[in-house]
């Protein structure tokens, strides 16, 4: 029997000072569960003498690593540091070392998950990740444990904050871009450099690990293509709305047969679909499975607290296994070997909005690319633009396949009529 | 090491049925996982020649329970046969000759939980019941593992498909409930006997479990308050959306401190709240935990397959402790001794509906009802009703404890100036 668990922390920023308040405030809760008292016996940081918002005994903080990994009595640790390399090298030295591992770190499990995973499985030990995707939400257990039955076919998340605080204050006051940025800086919803959001790296990471757990598939980030937000203006915002959308970053996965296709991209959503009122700095997951149908978590998808919940709940299980002698064993080698889609077989229908000369025979032009590419249209709008000589038209096609509408939008881009193709955006969430 | 895990079938109607399927079409799947094959070597029904639509080998058909509960070679016995006294029966022999147990059944769940979970502890066998609330949702696994390390303090469930499905038609076309009902039986959504549901019972038995797990407290069925649908109005509904909120039948659990309120009734919840938009015949359960905050869980609630993806996603679970020697493990006893809030300590705002003789002093009398006892208004509507000498007052309250609420209605209906109290309905999910 297990007499005391003890852990060591790397990192104590803000994920890491949250793992530390909930493992001291929920201590019966946890003594209850795993049935012996859990120990925070060492934290890594970069400066012991830092003033923080957590109280910790000075004797518990260092700033040399190997004092957590290479500590005999320590076994879990926690990672909460951040960073990809050298990280990846004290996670490796601490699972030779036979050290359970809990991590938040995204970057890295999307870079070198699998890797990591497979390291852990040879030294029979735990590695959990589950706040590395949407903070506070159980989606990764829900995927391996809750849905193990079934066959998923598709998931869309709205898994990065920050952009869903920005699309959401757009969306709700009609203001810029830029404006609204500047306004979750100061907030602290957005970092001072907020390119790995808005360029909607971070959404890509947590995609790859989602879609390697969902799809039972070795997804690599380079396998996501990627688009972030910042070239998204009010005036598509507004005509999403006019024609029944929600427009959000939106990271989808999405298999036919055995091929599978994952990116980050703005999209627009039926008003009615669960994501579109998933708003402000929130983040859901949406899951489509073949027996299960529709199903969606939601849930904080960053913060101190929530996250720290993943990690300590993470915490717990590695914990249990202990009790049971078990660790090392929740790892499965994925399933299916991986097969990407390629743009001809990527379907969905798109929004596409064009300034046009205002030319006699300038519609008949443009329709005419997409007729010959056998793609029709569910909606028309056109528009004269104020002080110009300019039409704006915005269509809405029916299902596409993207090699045929990059194709089009490339005509398009050459077409003499047209002026300039101002924004498009794939539509999803409707039944093909 | 495993070879193979036989599986056998305590009925096989609805979600029988889903279950064999999923077996049969996720074999590859399953096999991944479990690493060995999964076969249903008996199923236990009422008659063996009735018309299927799955395609079952006769011999694997019996009538015979004992056929499945002493068969030394079944390993997991998963009932989805539904019952309660018999049914208790069955599965407590079979616990005692060492069956892993699967089931879908929340009244069963709901009486005997404790009992069924303590003897299969005591006979080293899981027992999991994941379907017996919310059908495809996973949420009780999201409760003890997902959010393990979190203090919950309140639930709220739209738990119950058939009341969902005919409040979202009331609402939406305006109709009344004996129409809805009758459209909802035709198409499969409401049984011909439709009590259980519409009266609230099926929803209390899965918040008595949901607040068993989520509180580690023993609830039982009849600390439950439950009231159902039937007395909603077109007036009620139509009211509630021009103040701002949307009716839904809500099941909630709310902990302060020690002490806990497990209810059922027909509530009113902000626009804005995440239930309110979980429409048809969908399921939600919202969780608030200290840590993590707003979380919800959405999914089908019922059907024969989204159950059966929980019931085989169990299944799953119990083959994995199986492969480890695990089983037995997974039930801890519930920390808290139950502790139930007194009427006065259950605070809640409330929509009252009444009509009131058009006499003059009458407003100040009723109000002043409410001043007596500290109760104030949030909003006042005052309507003359066509046709009628009485006018027609709406009153939302701020802030009241039950017991005083429950007093001013009484002392409403015996004031002079009252003709009716028509309707009274609790107002949750707005910060306290």
């Amino acid at each position: 029997m297990v007499q005391s668990i003890s852990v060591g922390l790397l990192g104590l920023g803000t994920v890491g000072s949250g793992v530390v308040k909930i493992i001291e405030n929920h201590q019966d809760r946890l003594m209850h569960q795993v049935g012996c008292p859990v120990k925070i016996k060492k934290i890594v940081v970069k400066d012991v003498n830092k003033d923080r918002d957590v109280k910790i005994d000075a004797s518990v903080l260092t700033t040399n690593v190997d004092d957590v990994i290479n500590d005999p009595d320590i076994d879990v640790i926690i990672e909460v540091m951040g960073g990809v390399d050298e990280t990846r090298s004290h996670i490796l030295d601490a699972l030779r070392n036979k050290k359970n591992i809990v991590t938040a770190n995204k970057d890295l499990m999307a870079l070198y998950g699998s890797e990591l995973l497979t390291v852990a499985a040879q030294n029979g030990c735990d590695i959990f990740y589950e706040a590395s995707v949407a903070g506070g939400i159980p989606i990764l257990r829900s995927l391996v444990d809750g849905l193990a039955s079934d066959r998923i076919t598709k998931m869309m998340g709205i898994v990065n904050g920050t952009t869903n605080f920005i699309l959401t204050k757009m969306n709700k006051f009609g203001s810029p871009y830029d404006e609204v940025l500047a306004e979750a800086q100061q907030l602290g919803y957005a970092e001072a450099d907020p390119t790995a959001d808005v360029e909607g790296l971070d959404a890509a990471r947590k995609m790859a690990i989602l879609a390697t757990l969902g799809f039972s598939m070795n997804i690599d980030l380079e396998d996501v293509s990627v688009k972030g937000i910042t070239d998204i203006t009010e005036e598509d915002l507004q005509y999403s709305k006019q024609l029944g959308y929600t427009m959000k970053l939106v990271g989808l996965a999405n298999r036919s047969g055995d091929r599978v296709e994952v990116s980050v991209q703005p999209t627009l959503l039926p008003e009615s679909h669960p994501l579109s009122s998933v708003n402000d700095e929130y983040n859901a997951v949406y899951v489509y499975g073949e027996a299960v149908g529709e199903t969606m978590f939601y849930g904080p998808g960053a913060g101190s607290l929530p996250t720290a919940t993943a990690v300590v709940s993470d915490l717990v299980g590695v914990m249990k296994n202990m009790r049971l002698g078990i660790n090392g064993n929740s790892f499965i080698t994925p399933q299916y070997d991986k097969q990407l889609k390629a743009a001809s077989e990527i379907l969905s229908k798109y929004f596409l909005r064009i300034h046009v000369k205002d030319q006699v025979g300038a519609f008949a032009k443009i329709t005419g690319l997409f007729t010959a590419r056998d793609v029709s249209f569910e909606k028309i709008l056109q528009l004269p633009l104020k002080e110009s000589d300019l039409a704006e038209i915005v269509l809405v096609t029916h299902h596409a396949s993207l090699q045929d509408y990059e194709q089009i939008l490339q005509q398009l881009r050459d077409l003499d009529v047209i002026y300039e193709v101002k924004s498009s955006y794939r539509i999803e969430g409707e039944s093909v």
